[in-house]
């Protein structure tokens, strides 16, 4: 942020009086422009024993296998949001929601929230942001061109829930690696 | 929001190529301006048979009881953020933390996420946004003087769950309720 989006004035990085950490402020109107974490929700969409996944067809991670998934929107639930994002992605409906995995990712100011879900009649497309979407069953899963860590542990923890028919909502930290080389 | 951060200009309000809402979209730099919902992260403290409740040192709902909550960070998690809130607001640290509730409230755009915990050496105090905290068992709750709709809820969930000990993970929705007068 460089400007005030209150007044177009150019904002300071200083500590507001009262508080303990530096933010954006105004010296011409005083507003404090606060930056909070996002919220990422998303599915895991099942037909029969099979997963549905989409292929990205954006960056990052372009051409890769993920869940759908993407940024909740003001005035909307986790669980529509989740919905939301597996129409846009998959053009799949999401029926018989059930809160699944909570992921916090502080290095980049993220949580994600995801649902299990059932894909209605077993219809599904690609959306704008798909090149394709794929029913894969557990030993067909493409794990080395899964997108993104969360998926990958999502979905073994899934597997491994699946043969208990067990699903406990679980949470944990997802911390920042660095990536090996070779 | 009237200017765009980036670069100082006056932002319209239209929606953008390829997006299916409105959003802030700048005509000089081109920015599109998301806006997304908020995480509140809280406690539900116990020390013994006891939770910990804070008296709330201003507004909204100045002098009524609540847990202690308040909005997520960048760069932190939600446990994290709830453990900050319960220093902050009752000085008091938490320990033995697990997740136990999650709300949507989607009419203004928040999502809550609550931990249980208990309160390192049964130690508190009153934070600079507390006009003081206190123990309050079961029976001695006052119910008709907390701050808002899902510590209520919360609280009688958690007595609930007490009684057996278990304590699963929920989530649900906290829809917009006008008021009743008199």
């Amino acid at each position: 942020m460089k400007f005030c989006s209150n007044c177009g004035a150019e904002v300071e990085r200083r500590i507001p009086e009262g508080e303990d950490r530096e933010r954006d402020v105004c010296p011409a109107c005083h507003t404090i422009h606060y930056v909070n974490p996002k919220i990422i929700c998303g599915c895991i969409p099942t037909v029969g024993d099979k997963v549905l996944l989409c292929k990205r067809a954006i960056e990052p991670r372009y051409g890769k296998w993920t869940l759908p998934a993407g940024f909740m929107e003001n005035r909307e639930t986790t669980e529509e949001g989740a919905a939301r994002e597996m129409w846009e992605e998959a053009e799949a409906r999401a029926v018989d929601m059930s809160l699944y995995r909570i992921f916090d990712v502080p290095h980049i100011s993220q949580v994600y929230v995801f649902y299990r879900c059932e894909v209605l009649d077993g219809e599904f497309g690609a959306g704008s942001e798909s090149l394709e979407s794929k029913l894969y069953a557990e030993d067909e899963i493409p794990w080395d061109e899964l997108a993104f860590p969360v998926v990958i542990e999502m979905l073994r923890e899934f597997f491994e829930d699946r043969k208990t028919q067990d699903f406990p909502i679980r949470n944990s930290t997802i911390r920042y690696q660095h990536r090996r080389s070779g």
